[in-house]
């Protein structure tokens, strides 16, 4: 019942020859991300990361690719996908949708500064002007305010009566002002420490494209903020945040509606990652490679912002 | 040449025929840590962790068990090794050392408030104590200062010379006055945010003994403070610090040496992860299941430390 595939030494070279990357060198399975099977690859022309995918349809797997594809050639620190010897990003291996994409060197830095965070936000500033030209149809986003309100009724059951008052509340709230009245764009959705290797206090490339949708992009800001700029009892470092967001303004200024937005954004972004860890918490899938988080994380830090 | 270790169905069943804990409902493998294939698995009577071990010594696992049941038969709050029928810690299955752990209901916060610091402090003086009343013989801490001096040459030439020397003006510094003249006993020595899982504001289980040892007592709180009291730009949140330390306190008090030896414990534990996580990134280690984490927070601290 784990999702983690085991491929064999004969099976990553012949899945290999597909590649212009030389011989295979080592490899070795790694565990960052509970969707999907990843090995590092070394060869004697580098190194790389392969992905089986255990649970994306390999119907939406192309569209991650291309936009990985489409940022990096854009200048942006992002993982680019190999292509094979035919130029096609997906192929098969062990029976899975697979794909070869190129090892960032960098390492994760979980107690990020001023300097990282300001690193972040020109990145991502980057990222969403880049992300105007993707060609590729627009992707809506499988974690939006229906999902929200989907996701209260599945937890409820397990919820105290001021959780399910605070959750609803909040959808209420959030329902009065749409956020897609703001500049749209493709997201990122889930840029947090860990979806970016650090070379010191540079962004080496952001990774893990495979929550990536057509959102506002104001809200991508403020997943990341919640997470990057995180400081004492759920209050965001002030520090941190005009960090990082002076860095993505000096990219791309907010417009006025964004401005007066942001607010709402950051909320919008706990109430998200406090449903989607309930629901982690409550209705663990089969296949889940890791410990909960504790959802009330994120419950503390919308009871902050609101605040 | 992953160290995951896949289980069957039927070979599970087998293995679970050793204890008394009903018959098999589901199973799942999980990541945590790198050092173990670990499995979830429920039965018809509970749910347990299931535990390969892949690098440790099989001569080395019973002190780790035996430790754990102590530690829990104390009142501490960890994880219970399970006994086959037979009375024993220790089988075998699918040919590598394997036991099975009560699993803990509880959830990582990697964002600990001062109301978890003060329940870490806690648990942590309780644990100390009991550890006192463990019989088996004492174990060293096969990272200790001699294993630094080691890492240091090991690495040196992947560092700056200012880096070098920092190491080694730490080093010095930690000889002059040996911790082993401090308070011993069984210590956890890597009580990390993700090694406790938290209920609320109260630790559910202490889980990942197999760091343990014997070492300074105060060695092991300052561990856990540089990880779980880290605040802003590597300096320690006061805050948090005070709670935990005034909780560990409310349960064994420093003696004088210890409230003298304090900066030097904070500066012990901030070299040694630095050191570790240099020797990851530059040595990595064949099944390494994770992405690198960056040194230089750990040589951040040191140096806040130190100022």
């Amino acid at each position: 019942m784990s999702v983690f595939t085991t491929v064999s030494q004969p099976e990553l070279e012949q899945f290999l020859q597909h590649y212009n990357v030389g011989q295979l060198v080592e490899f070795k399975g790694i565990s960052e991300g509970i969707e999907n099977t990843n090995y590092f690859v070394t060869t004697t022309t580098g190194r790389f990361v392969l992905t089986l995918f255990e649970t994306l349809s390999p119907y939406d797997i192309p569209w991650y690719l291309e936009l990985m594809s489409h940022l990096n050639q854009s200048g942006v620190p992002t993982a680019a996908p190999v292509a094979d010897t035919d130029g096609c990003y997906l192929l098969v291996l062990c029976g899975k949708p697979a794909a070869l994409v190129e090892r960032i060197s960098g390492a994760e830095n979980l107690e990020p500064g001023v300097a990282h965070c300001r690193a972040l936000g020109e990145a991502m500033g980057k990222m969403h002007i880049a992300g105007q030209s993707f060609a590729e149809e627009n992707r809506a986003n499988g974690r939006d305010l229906t999902w929200c309100k989907q996701s209260v009724q599945r937890v409820m059951q397990h919820l105290s009566a001021s959780d399910t008052q605070l959750a609803i509340d909040e959808i209420a709230f959030q329902e009065q002002n749409p956020r897609s009245e703001l500049p749209q764009g493709v997201i990122h959705a889930d840029l947090f420490r860990d979806n970016a290797l650090m070379d010191g206090n540079n962004v080496a490339g952001i990774i893990d494209f495979y929550f990536a949708c057509h959102d506002a992009l104001l809200y991508d800001l403020a997943i990341a903020v919640n997470d990057w700029c995180m400081g004492e009892e759920s209050h965001v470092s002030e520090e941190r945040m005009k960090a990082l967001m002076a860095a993505y303004c000096d990219e791309r200024p907010f417009t006025a509606e964004e401005q007066a937005a942001w607010p709402q954004m950051l909320r919008a972004a706990a109430l998200r990652f406090w449903l989607s860890r309930l629901i982690d918490m409550h209705f663990p899938r089969e296949g889940e490679l890791t410990y909960v988080k504790d959802p009330d994380v994120f419950k503390n830090i919308l009871l902050a912002h609101r605040a």
